[in-house]
């Protein structure tokens, strides 16, 4: 794990388990059926979470940022470790 | 194009060209050498382009927002249409 980023150990089935609220914009196979939406599968865990905890600190502002406050407000690190894996772990 | 979202039209060899200053971070086959920074490929273009608005507005704060804040300040609509197209078309 890079020196820059730490994070807790995620865990892919849990993930899938928690992204059930997320397939509606990002798809059941992590691929977003709405344009303005990101496809997530196979994306950089690192990236995964680091994006998470700022639309959950609400640095993240702009675009659809709005959206993603209300999903991640209540994630805690493992959640997003855990999202963050199954997404990473899709092809 | 969804009314949700209007943008001009994206040249994906412009894009390349001034994708060139991307590959350090996103690789040139768009997928990132580092784990904190995004894949890019195949990414949906209304979503890059999205991001890169928001951080050249700096409206993106936290993760690695501040590298890119940078990298977006001088790009117009035009370059990031290029750029959000020629992105979305790897695979």
């Amino acid at each position: 794990m890079s020196a820059m980023y730490v994070s807790a150990a995620g865990d892919v089935e849990a993930g899938k388990n928690k992204a059930k609220i997320c397939n509606a914009c990002h798809g059941e196979d992590g691929y977003a059926k709405i344009p303005i939406y990101p496809h997530l599968a196979g994306q950089n865990a690192a990236y995964l979470e680091s994006s998470l905890k700022a639309y959950r600190a609400k640095q993240r502002q702009g675009g659809q940022a709005v959206v993603m406050h209300a999903q991640a407000a209540n994630l805690s690190d493992q959640d997003i470790a855990d999202l963050a894996a199954f997404y990473s772990s899709l092809k």
